[in-house]
């Protein structure tokens, strides 16, 4: 990660993370399926940095579930390890969003892990919703959390 | 066990389990967090072949919280290995049901943890049910389960 | 799935999975990271069957780890159902090896989860290994393996 | 919990802990099998806040594993929520070692689970250890944190 990006990274909302022993398996390393939740917590961290918890989300009627989800392993992590989630606003129209993900070490000197989800959003049926209209405080954070992640670069 | 109780267990429902790769951990073994889970599946086990599955009494409104569990490790189980749980239900009142577990190797040789778990029953909103009053068809069939499992002798 | 599908699916290995209530999340639905796992564990039937169980792999000093893996989650599964998950081998070149899966409802009318996971072949110190060369035996079981799946359509 | 044991507790390592959604399940609470994952993460937090950290007793060869382990569900925690687990030493004798942990609300007004987990000493083999011979400064710093549990009150 360049000097410039790291120096950004450090006003944007970054998900410290140390790894569970329950998340290791017998290759002593954590087990590739955890990441997928790394990524739900650095989301759901995004959400609660942007001052609209996903907690209050569900609460008013809305879900977003994850509609996919892709995952990169370069390097693995290991017990003991601090390690750093940085989850970005990829793309969002209203309807879609998809999130970006990176798993750096400690001092943002290797990537572990990136990966990816996609999102829409619906009631608690399982009807789509259109955010802009049901939701619009929301969608304006949303807006505004693209553009902020704009400014960092992820590999 | 002895082989007379081995006899016995042909006839019981036995839960036969492999264990996963990202059970393990990075002792190598299972790690031991997943054995309550284990349990959870024996106990859904025993229901549905006593033919009243926990998704049915979910599905009729009601739930059999866990109140408490405890688990003790005899000896570690490893990947590669297929394990037998036999959960019987050890005391049953129409209020609350203990159920105890134990974990064998595949031919009942070594016993690897024994366990307990307690519950009540509640509706929806987690009030109190009376099983007896509320679901008779249920009551009866725990009072049978409780009168078999006492034909076996868990250690 | 196609009749002629469905037909030549009897005679392949097919992962038949109950869902467990510990993976079901407050959707009320099997929360989205344990797909991954469910791959896992289909991957590790289909070696099974294939006689060279990856028990007996890491036994004999090498390890398959995933390099990538990625889910499309079409409809979501649900505690009591009871889905097949096929796994078959995508592409296989002796260093590296695609696997695609999909998630079915019990009678394959619905599809549920698609997915992929790639990897490589390693020796205990995650040092590169060639399958052809190191284990020729497993080279050929995935080579006829690959073959075998090639008969399959998923979509 | 009564004023003076809170206050005490504000110099006690305290473990702060907020719920994944991917801990919660269909009853829309935390699955009860999270807890004893949540007693392992307070248990490596206090083994941090001693200076000794977990990962350093690993790699200087020797493992604390867990030999049982029982779990009390007073109330259900729900996602949104920050929970506080306490983590103490409850018995140590240089062999042996008894945790027993509560988890609170986040204002320490409401007990949501209790339990407990006793461990040995072993070497990389699973051979047994004496702590007081092999690891003196281990055995001095479990004896300082024993006497500083002893002065909270756990329920």
């Amino acid at each position: 990660m360049n000097e410039e990006n790291k120096k950004y990274i450090t006003k944007f909302p970054v998900f410290e993370r140390e790894v569970n022993y329950y998340e290791t398996d017998m290759m002593k390393i954590v087990h590739h399926s955890n990441y997928v939740r790394w990524f739900e917590e650095a989301r759901t961290y995004l959400l609660d940095f942007l001052g609209y918890s996903y907690a209050r989300i569900e609460s008013e009627g809305f879900m977003i579930p994850v509609l996919s989800v892709s995952c990169e392993y370069k390097k693995p992590c290991r017990f003991g390890e601090k390690l750093k989630v940085i989850a970005k606003i990829d793309s969002y129209n209203g309807v879609r969003m998809k999130i970006i993900y990176e798993v750096w070490n400690e001092d943002l000197t290797e990537l572990r892990v990136k990966g990816s989800s996609s999102h829409c959003f619906v009631d608690k049926n399982f009807n789509p919703v259109i955010i802009k209209k049901t939701v619009p405080e929301l969608h304006r954070i949303f807006e505004i959390a693209k553009r902020i992640g704009d400014k960092i670069d992820l590999i």
